[in-house]
């Protein structure tokens, strides 16, 4: 890490186990991460049904932006003559931004790729437009964001290895010229690693953007459909290799279970839309596992969502008035749903920091993994 | 006021001006309600959108509740199990309910009224039910609301004198017998004044309600399709009529301008759906009169809703952040824009109070109809 970097990682405590778990500090221009550290979403400048305060309230420490829907709206411009994303969103804490590489290869009507871009039509309007490593660099610079992410090329769970070969080909290059276009003294770049299912490809990737020096390492491509083992072994690889001083971030991990093995291997930082598409889907978190508000038996239950959680809703909400919100198409059930979800994950983070530092990470992931079952 | 009444009203200021208009405090079992008061509508056991917390940062001291909507949804008993309707929507102010009577009369699709009650069919599910006064009292005492309203029957602005007159007389019987129904130490019972459009009528039926001694009065039948002429008649005649020491309630009103002028009038409590129906809309209430936010305009401003506005909204969100979060369907935009219009009403009320103890009143009348006629 450079002296004068605007991002850096300290380890904080590797705890009893001798394993690759580790509690850190994040520090950023708009403030200090305890990792592991899981980021919420705020795809279109917004954490569904948040306020900033309300989300400052779930714990969580630092949000994500998603370059690709915030370019196309309303557009970087208005965003960077608000000042920065921070600004625009009202929200005073860290924000990371992926680049839109993810978005346009997975998401959008896409048109065709080739070594200098992705030319793809937008969700919202059809229109056509093109991103390339420049141009994602550009956007997140004026987003503001305090980390900013290279824009790759991710491939699907299943590609061969003919094709992720020269997808990686193409990541590596894209990361270069993302290094050569980033111009930001308050906006650290991280690499992100691809290599697909291949042990050794993922080695070599990492090795090449290992060589590049980031202040941080991404792991993309997981998270696509593979399976638990095949992630996890992954993610073992990585561990062995990956520069022990400077963050991970697995991208789009995941349930609370992936979350607790992806720690023990050594990753600092997740993101993951599970938490707040459940509370669209009126599916709740607790310390019993999984509940649909939705299902009849709720309508006269005084208790809160989960007697165990210390968040404003099961503190002052019922079950029963939470049911009654879904059933009378209360806007107000989203909050409270998007609200709970997101504090069950921020006090698992919690419960996970400590656990690393007393050396009982492996009892939490046992009961990660009964809960997970009980699903 | 009998000494041990559940809600007591003091007057404090009248101020030089002379008039009917008074700065009073109306105490109550969950709290103290500065008056004039301006009181956002809970249908449903929330105000669309807002947390308690952000219902009570828009400075709003008491809020109401629907009897009707609450009745068939999620039904009474539930809510008496919660220990009443403040513990279940977890506000822990002041609540008014409504009687249903209203609601009924104009909303449901209405089956049968008689001298006993009225049939009705619920909009939730076509379901037969059956209003009395009695239930309408039962089920608010079961809701536990600090101030609960008679039964009445609510005609149209268009009724005939003949129609009216037979009205006018089922809801004297209807409010005796709410009164013999009513058993609670811990809740008001308002009386809700009829009449139509007819100043002797009015004047007859506020006598005969005035002689049974309610510690309220409301006055209802307003604000359904009448001139502003009228209403402001009406309220002229019952300004000079209605019991000084005791809270007046103007049912249903309104613009911020109808306000002003109710108050003038003596009225300390008011009720609307405007602010929160029309933040549904996107329209705002700003110091330069109304603003829709769904026009293109407001995409690139980079201005608050109203500059003038001491709104956490306003204070860190600008038109094109809020125009960005309606176009992309953001539930946000919600909960920003019922927040800034319910904080709009409650400044105004501010104002008010301020206005009643200065003398300028007027000018503030002057200054809302000259908004008014802008909008």
């Amino acid at each position: 890490m450079k002296p004068d970097a605007p991002v850096s990682f300290e380890i904080v405590s590797k705890g009893p186990d001798a394993g690759h778990a580790r509690v850190g500090v994040l520090k950023t221009p708009h403030g200090i991460i305890p990792t592991p550290a899981f980021m919420p979403v705020g795809t279109q400048g917004t954490v569904k049904g948040l306020t900033p305060e309300l989300l400052r309230q779930t714990g969580s420490s630092i949000c994500l932006g998603n370059t690709y829907h915030l370019y196309l709206r309303p557009g970087s411009d208005i965003i960077r003559l608000h000042g920065g994303l921070h600004e625009f969103m009202g929200w005073p804490g860290p924000i990371l931004t992926d680049s839109g590489g993810f978005q346009v290869f997975s998401l959008a009507n896409l048109r065709k790729v080739d070594d200098e871009g992705v030319d793809f039509r937008s969700h919202i309007d059809g229109s056509l437009h093109r991103l390339t490593p420049e141009l994602s660099v550009a956007i997140q610079q004026a987003l503001g964001s305090d980390i900013a992410m290279c824009f790759d090329e991710c491939p699907p769970a299943d590609a061969s290895r003919s094709a992720i070969l020269i997808s990686m080909a193409r990541t590596t290059a894209w990361a270069d010229r993302c290094l050569q276009a980033h111009d930001s003294d308050k906006q650290a770049l991280f690499g992100i690693i691809q290599g697909g299912l291949f042990d050794d490809l993922r080695i070599q990737h990492a090795n090449e953007l290992i060589d590049m020096d980031f202040p941080g390492y991404a792991i993309g491509g997981l998270s696509v459909g593979e399976t638990q083992g095949d992630r996890v072994r992954i993610l073992d690889v990585l561990s062995e290799i990956l520069p022990v001083e400077k963050p991970r971030y697995l991208m789009g991990v995941g349930r609370p279970i992936d979350i607790v093995e992806a720690v023990e291997r050594g990753v600092d930082m997740m993101d993951c839309v599970l938490p707040t598409r459940n509370a669209r889907m009126s599916t709740v978190y607790t310390g019993e596992g999984r509940l649909n508000l939705r299902n009849t038996q709720y309508r006269s239950d005084l208790l809160p969502l989960d007697d165990r959680c210390d968040g404003f809703c099961c503190q002052h909400f019922s079950r029963a008035y939470i049911s009654h919100l879904i059933h009378a198409k209360e806007l107000l059930a989203h909050t409270i749903l998007t609200f709970h979800n997101l504090r069950h994950f921020q006090r698992l983070m919690t419960e996970i920091r400590t656990a690393i530092v007393d050396g009982s990470l492996a009892q939490l992931r046992t009961r990660e993994e009964k809960l997970e079952k009980k699903r």
